[in-house]
């Protein structure tokens, strides 16, 4: 049995925990807090919940930390912290940032000799996996990648923040004629606003501006600016029956050339359609996990990506088994 | 520069050469062939042509040995016999014989001290990559593998051995309403024949029984009995014109389900399309010949597939590139 701690018990921290019953070689066997400790219920019974500050106490009872924070503050500081402990697993996903957290992740995991696999998830995660194989074998041609249909937190933080919105859920969606495009190989330049567009339902206050509100929406720098936008008003039992999940999903499309003039095309898409983001993070987490524990009990140490984890590592079935069964 | 040697130029050979051309990190070095080296003529300057009798006197020029012979009897005499003499890559694609063919590998490559990567191509290969990473991470679930559009070189031989046949091109063709079922993720079974239909065009000699040729394609054991087949009789100038490709393709979809009552829905879906299968099958050798040649270096020997490989070891960026650019 693979023992897995949980840092952090949020919708990450309960997809983890979810993902664990579903894993046969693998059991959680303790929760880490930030919040007092008396105040979190699980669903596992018999597993202690303990105060993040007390993490140190346990390193006996845990073969692979799960860090579930957030990427913009919780894990560029967690990450090398728990590395220093456990052999961790993060989904570290600000991409930009993501060669100075390894550095800092690395450098903790060498000092204690520990595996720490950071970024794994579905983008970056599973997206880049499949940029990554397919890169490497069509080496001349494009990779396109498209987010959604999905809700984006971020985005739909962004809008709550302005005045008179009560509540606010972003969809980021792929625009159609765009994938059909891409899947003709003819190798399309498709701009910001060609790949996506973006649709927020909005929850006023009685008697707020909506045309105001439309407008700031629309206009914002970063968030919306670049795309074309819907805003559509709905009333809060709407949103509460309507837009109460965490889908997302998309798109990651390679279309490659070969022959003597390059005169053949090929198409390789891999699709997620997700009924609940936080859960298939989850789960490729819990999986990266059991990688990080293989590669820590063959003698690594450092920071690590899935690019760097033999496939086989990820699942509970031996060699022998997956190469006469899937294979 | 990683220097590669072809055995057998055929179809996959010829592929391989071209697919080289697209990797500047890698050189066509030798091509072994059974004729008479001075009937074989290949693309490449300056490149020689040897007997594969010779192959043993070229092991200095060559560091990882591709091998592009037939599954059914070329691979499991030759990839034994050249993993004794050189790093080797095969595509070997007879599924339920691949554990007797890794193990006779195996034994060549563990004695000779070389590292050996078999069953590499897209099923197996890009496909069984997918079967694992989402079976690993979705572990409650259903896999489901279709093939096609995509002509079947077994299935046109076949037919070609009917009396009154000149020439047949038969294509696999996955049935929509069986992929939409998968995709709805109610997880259906699936009989042989909701998955796949078969269509054949069929040359005929002059005066030919057409009903019978037809008769004795549709009952064909094994190959045709338990599919709904088409037969469609054609001229050899149309078949020369719309059937000289050798397109190929299918899908590797896993319905998965995730939360506390798995509640969740999850559906990952690759996809191929392929106007020439045994180019794009080419692709994935080159890039699996430098994932040999990587692990040969770093100390490995014996047989090894893509589940043993880490992703970035296919890819000739840095692991630093990579993170920065497509994690």
């Amino acid at each position: 049995m693979i023992r897995i701690g949980i840092m952090g018990y949020g919708n990450l921290g309960r997809g983890v925990e979810c993902a664990l019953k579903q894993n046969d070689d693998m059991e959680l066997s303790a929760v880490f807090t930030r919040r007092n400790p008396d105040d979190v219920k699980i669903l596992t019974a018999g597993v202690g919940v303990y105060s993040a500050d007390e993490a140190a106490q346990h390193t006996d009872e845990v073969d692979v930390l799960i860090i579930c924070g957030g990427s913009a503050t919780d894990l560029p500081e967690q990450t090398p912290k728990y590395a220093a402990l456990f052999n961790v697993v993060d989904s570290f996903d600000t991409h930009a940032r993501i060669p100075e957290h390894f550095e800092n992740v690395d450098a903790a995991a060498k000092a204690a000799g520990t595996t720490a696999v950071i970024s794994s998830g579905w983008d970056p995660g599973m997206f880049s996996l499949n940029r990554l194989y397919s890169e490497s074998i069509l080496p001349a041609g494009k990779t396109y990648t498209f987010w959604g249909r999905g809700v984006s937190q971020g985005h739909s933080d962004a809008v709550r923040r302005i005045d008179g919105v009560i509540d606010a859920r972003q969809y980021t969606i792929p625009v159609d004629e765009a994938l059909e495009a891409v899947r003709s190989g003819r190798e399309p330049e498709l701009s910001t606003r060609d790949k996506h567009t973006r649709l927020v339902y909005v929850v006023a206050e009685e008697g707020a501006d909506k045309a105001r509100i439309t407008g700031e929406i629309v206009t914002m720098k970063n968030y919306f600016d670049e795309y074309d936008t819907t805003v559509e008003f709905i009333d809060a039992e709407t949103m509460a029956r309507d837009h109460s999940g965490i889908p997302h999903g998309g798109f990651v499309i390679r279309s490659g050339r070969t022959g003597r003039e390059e005169e053949n095309t090929h198409i390789a898409e891999y699709k997620l359609r997700l009924d609940s983001n936080p859960e298939f993070t989850s789960g490729v987490l819990v999986a990266t996990a059991r990688g990080a524990y293989r590669m820590a009990q063959a003698g690594s140490s450092g920071a690590k990506t899935l690019f760097d984890i033999p496939p086989a590592m990820l699942s509970p079935e031996s060699p022998e088994e997956l190469r006469r069964t899937i294979l």
